[in-house]
């Protein structure tokens, strides 16, 4: 296929924000950023149902590589492929579509290096880790708004700039909206036509209600945050935990057209599935088969459990998505599946009358800091009270709590350590640890005035003590070897780092 | 058989020193308080081995009543044999022995009404709870000083005087010395005579030994502590751990018949029983039913496991004595044993280089709530680092911590809760309950500002907010019933109490 400049008919953006500026003329190649996301805008039929009718995909092509990517309908007879190049150079495209105005398009896109912010989407490494697809680590420090962009707009906005100075990198977030206690409101936008009488039109999409997602996703981004999406989930009174399984075929379909070239998209398949009684386990399954067949990227692939816990070892699973602090159990999973562990709902800091969202933010501390040294990853929620119902967890809004800046200190203390850590079978206290390099211990409600500790005897170790509370960290005098007695303040909840000198 | 005097040579004693005062004449019947302590003492033969050689009984009758009681030797010529009556009124008894002057020697005692502060030895009463035989409530609030009767005599007075302050009202303690970390000391005096070269004779016994033992049980008698005594542990290097089977039996008869009849003696067969490697199952087995068969009063039986749990669901098992702090099984054992519940051992405030010796006064307080909550009792120890390695745990001595005073407040709340009280199935926080009367629940980390709670709606209850590290109680403002919303401080580590009102 030789390249060529697109048509006038073709519509070109690499801009991140969802809605593509409209050129009317391509002077070159279109660049696009590796990672980046390239949305290629064509006019097309706008009569009878251009979302089943319309078939719209394009190939994008580099030497002899080809990567199919499935195209939309956004409405209003605008069709969109979007494609996020995962190598620079030089790629072409041509579009496929019984059509003829959105078939044969072709055009060349030229992928040059990420700008400095952009680390290219996260990807499960070293069996138990994440990390960037440009080798930057990326080590999960989730929330949760699960109901945010169902919010108003002025909310919405204040979640972006609460996120903005939150030490959170990865937000749980649910695509379709959310009816439980203390979300008892109706959304402006529904995913699919819906009349008056509440009747849903599961042929259709609400391209609206997708551009304020992709909008959010966006902006997410340029916060380095992953937007960890929920396809399913069973607060529902508006049809989508049960609708027919054509219509939750095309449903994923659609959502994978749209949002997988976003390189800070997972896809968590549902929040609390057991919950969900109308489906099967089969359904969950099928859902993982069409992620994995339709998405290009390969994005993060989960399924969150309320009591029951999915069949993690099969292998559409990227990683574990955990509810409960059975932080102890980390190291058999970890063994069993060969996949990071993350604890994505371990309770919420809050003061609601909910036992799932009333617990202290010592006690979260704690969470964070026994799952970490567990080696596994833990999220945050945070559920006060709050006289218009506007509680984080769910609609986003403000931070209340006072856990998120100890979060914070331990996300700091994190990103120091190196890479590779691994939970130590038989420690006397919980720790991970890259052997004969560095340890990280918590002592959780343990006070010891003395500790043995036992480290390699050819290297010489620096050891700091950790009040993950007071987020203060002090270095012991003197170094360490082999067996020693630490003497350590005698005060419950602390950290023990060990590090090998020069 | 006719009660006659006692002959001049029958000396008897009622004291509960166990030093028996030798009187040399008895104006009539010897007065005795019920669940006090009887004791006949006879000279005999003193050649030979008269711990095995000579067979020495009573028979006590009351009426058509018969209790055999062994008797023991004490040395020095002297035979002695214990009885504590459990009914007031006339006593007669006859011994028995193949020797001529320890036989057929007959007498009477009066058992009078018990003093004030004799309530009775305990037992189970209502398959979950203990009661003393006069009626009156018995909660265990217990601590360890295992040790303690195998220190100098300074320190086990101090210890005396330490539990005189001290809230608890059993102890657990063992028979044999301890070799164990922190516990290096060679014993004054041992159980069986030994060699210098450390050779035991099994075939006899250390009569000082055991009076200094039964003076500390009848000194904590008075101080109204259960004496739980554990017969067999692990932490050896004399060789008690690992006796012949024949010296097992000879031992615990001995010690039954020495202090069965002290009232306040429990039978702990083992602490840790699944860390004596050289016995079998049976062994323990095996131990339980000679202790069946030959108490008269059939004292409290129990076993304490470190990590295999014996089968409680054994007949001769009378309460549960765990390690642990798995509170939330307390249900389900409750329901499966029909037995009481008590976390004798939940790990002990204090600060060693050791997990089981290093929790915060702040988690053992949590943990006595939380046992609590669940319907179990909860057992204190104390671990504190001492330049002398005089730990409480195990040596006895002072205590240091800031948990008794916190146990003793929870201690009041729990004396002044009605009896009956049980876990309350499915409870939003862990509560027990005499339904329809008093709820006590803790709610440990959740710090609801609003928590939900139902009632019975035929009846309206005060509502008590307790903070079990502050050992303050708050009336909550109004009444309550039925379903209702209850403000709360939004701490966390609180109680909520609700008593009908009259």
């Amino acid at each position: 296929m030789v390249p060529s400049n697109p048509t006038r008919r073709t519509v070109i953006s690499t801009a991140l924000a969802p809605i593509a500026a409209r050129l009317t003329a391509q002077p070159g190649p279109t660049r696009v950023e590796r990672w980046g996301l390239f949305e290629l805008t064509l006019s097309g039929p706008s009569n009878g149902n251009p979302f089943i009718d319309v078939p719209f995909s394009a190939e994008f092509r580099q030497q002899h590589r080809s990567v199919p990517v499935d195209g939309f309908y956004d409405g209003d007879g605008v069709y969109k492929v979007r494609f996020s190049p995962d190598a620079v150079g030089e790629w072409t495209y041509l579009t496929r579509s019984g059509r003829p105005e959105l078939d044969g398009k072709q055009g060349t896109l030229l992928c040059a290096a990420p700008s400095a912010s952009n680390h290219g989407p996260v990807s499960v490494r070293n069996s138990w880790e994440f990390g960037h697809a440009d080798g930057a680590p990326y080590l999960p420090f989730g929330t949760t708004c699960y109901a945010w962009t169902h919010q108003p707009d002025a909310l919405q906005q204040q979640t972006i700039d609460t996120l903005r100075q939150a030490p959170f990198n990865k937000l749980r977030m649910c695509i379709f909206p959310k009816w439980y206690e203390y979300n008892r409101d109706e959304p402006r936008l529904f995913p699919f036509p819906r009349t008056a009488a509440g009747v849903n039109d599961y042929s259709r999409f609400v391209p609206e209600f997708f551009r304020n997602l992709e909008t959010r996703i966006t902006q997410l981004q340029s916060l380095a945050i992953e937007a960890d999406l929920i396809l399913f989930h069973p607060y529902d009174h508006w049809g989508y935990a049960l609708m027919p399984p054509d219509a939750d075929e095309r449903y994923l379909r659609y959502v994978v057209a749209r949002l997988a070239a976003f390189r800070n998209v997972w896809w968590s398949v549902a929040n609390e599935w057991d919950l969900v009684k109308g489906k099967q386990p089969a359904d969950w399954d099928r859902y993982f088969r069409i992620l994995e067949e339709s998405d290009p990227y390969s994005r993060l692939r989960s399924i969150h459990h309320s009591v029951v816990m999915y069949d993690h070892s099969k292998p559409w699973v990227t990683h574990l998505s955990v509810q409960g602090d059975e932080f102890s159990k980390t190291a058999e999973w970890r063994t069993v599946f060969r996949k990071p562990v993350v604890f994505d709902e371990c309770k919420y800091e809050g003061n609601i009358p909910k036992r799932w969202g009333d617990i202290s933010a010592r006690e979260l501390t704690r969470r964070f800091w026994l799952g970490t040294a567990s080696g596994a990853y833990v999220g945050h929620g945070e559920t006060y009270l709050d006289p218009n119902d506007i509680l984080w967890w769910s609609k986003g809004g403000l931070l209340h709590g006072e856990s998120p800046r100890r979060i914070a200190f331990l996300r700091a203390v994190m990103d120091a350590a190196p890479r590779g850590l691994a939970p130590v079978a038989g420690a006397y206290y919980p720790c991970i640890a890259k052997p004969g390099e560095y340890y990280l211990y918590y002592l959780d409600y343990h006070q010891p005035a003395l500790a043995d500790f036992s480290l390699p005897a050819d290297a010489r170790f620096a050891a700091d003590i950790i009040d993950p509370w007071e987020m203060t960290t002090v270095a012991a005098p003197g170094t360490y070897s082999a067996k020693f007695q630490l003497k350590l303040p005698g005060k419950p909840m602390l950290a023990v780092r060990f590090r090998r000198l020069a």
